[in-house]
């Protein structure tokens, strides 16, 4: 008696808790829905921060000739084209002006909604360099050991990687770029950063370019499983993700490339003409 | 008694359907972090389809001066500074040509496995144009009227905007970006492409930057709620899904741009020298 008392407590009970769980699951997909699907246009500027008076000015534009812009676009692909991932970096130094006006240059992307969600995070620090390496080779250590799997492994000899990553004190100067996912308004309520990861990710895109348009080179790469230790020894707060870390400086004298080529133009591209 | 039975029946099916509810989603949580965890540096080159005995060659590099570099970095900050995005476009025709070279430049970004998993629809055939302006006017006049709620609306009165985009069929040309979620090997499986999204949004990044090299002008957008017509419309297959819609031209002669600024350094860049 008393034990079927208490399995239809118990029914009860599971069956209120599934109800309140299909209700949130419910509620949960409208704000996904309400958060995917929110009006926006890059550089469409912080909505709700604008003043009504806004003003709108002539856009400061000098046109070029024709033939100009044709030889730019040619030069420009040429320099790009140039540009390939690297892990072997000499120890040589950069000035670190460099740096910065390769920052500054990233800063111009545009954003989703000019929030403008980003944090580069800049290191030559000896001391700082040598515990960032300790922590990706760590991680890096379990991930081939472990995490992999052997096809994996198999696969990754042509290109003699393993967890051991010099470039990481090597090279003069790490970024690592961190997306912030949203902040605080004045009021102190949250301000969710919509596109932080595309937004992000483009103006890491500018970034690879000033980059190699500077004459340095630099390895995209996302350490696998180290956000969270990373940003903690940064010392970035929970509302940012580390998205990649770019070490950058000049190749390492014998630095060899892995002999890969792109995708032609046909293959990218389709055209109405 | 009749109901008494039936009322433990529609129970015992409940907590099987709990049950096998919970075993389902600590299931997909596995898949999950078996996909997001999965180790991979940028231009890490095609794992699988490596073969054994790729061959590594010598970088070709041929290294600035200290002074090149800082002046190269300086020059192409000031170049970038000078982007905005422009919504009113002038009619006046870009050579195709220079189109292709700064699709060529995007394709020269780094991609995750080396994938390369983008796709550059090129438009300036007047009547897609008026195509792609139709579906994106439909879909927007809802957005207004309907899905972006007052306050939105009345936020983006200082901007001026509405559903209306002349620039669809003004600018002489429109790249639509797609990114390609997977694709196929030659066996017949489908390849993941890891991390596609944030390549084809650094991608998009050297694309702004060419953009802007060659003299041209552009509008960051992601149409809201029209990827699958377009989509469609463009006889893109169901593995590709649109990111960014960006109209490509000179500016029209009255061009204004709402006076906004950008972060300077010092809210951007952390610093550990």
């Amino acid at each position: 008696m008393f034990f079927e008392l208490y399995w239809q407590y118990f029914l009860s009970g599971l069956l209120l808790w599934v109800v309140v769980k299909i209700a949130l699951s419910i509620k949960n997909r409208r704000n996904l829905v309400a958060t995917k699907d929110v009006y926006i246009e890059y550089d469409s500027e912080e909505i709700p921060a604008l003043p009504l008076d806004l003003k709108h000015i002539p856009l400061d534009f000098s046109k070029l000739s024709t033939e100009e812009s044709l030889k730019n676009s040619e030069e420009f692909y040429k320099l790009l084209n140039q540009r390939r991932t690297v892990r072997h970096f000499s120890t040589q130094p950069v000035p670190k002006e460099i740096i910065y006006n390769l920052i500054k240059t990233a800063g111009t992307a545009p954003s989703g909604a000019h929030t403008e969600p980003w944090t580069y995070v800049v290191v030559s620090n000896p001391h700082m360099k040598q515990k960032i390496r300790e922590i990706i080779e760590e991680e890096e250590e379990i991930n081939y050991k472990k995490r992999m799997g052997k096809v994996w492994i198999t696969d990754l000899k042509p290109l003699k990687t393993n967890w051991v990553k010099e470039y990481l004190t090597d090279a003069p100067f790490l970024i690592l770029v961190f997306k912030q996912i949203y902040s605080f308004k004045e009021d102190g309520t949250k301000k969710i950063h919509y596109y932080n990861e595309q937004s992000v990710a483009m103006a890491s895109g500018i970034l690879l370019a000033a980059i190699q348009n500077a004459g340095l080179v630099s390895l995209t790469s996302t350490p696998l499983n180290c956000g969270p230790a990373l940003r903690s020894l940064l010392e970035r707060p929970n509302s940012e993700k580390l998205t990649l870390l770019l070490p950058v400086g000049y190749p390492a004298d014998d630095c060899l490339v892995p002999d890969l080529h792109r995708k032609c133009l046909e293959d990218i591209m389709i055209c109405f003409l």
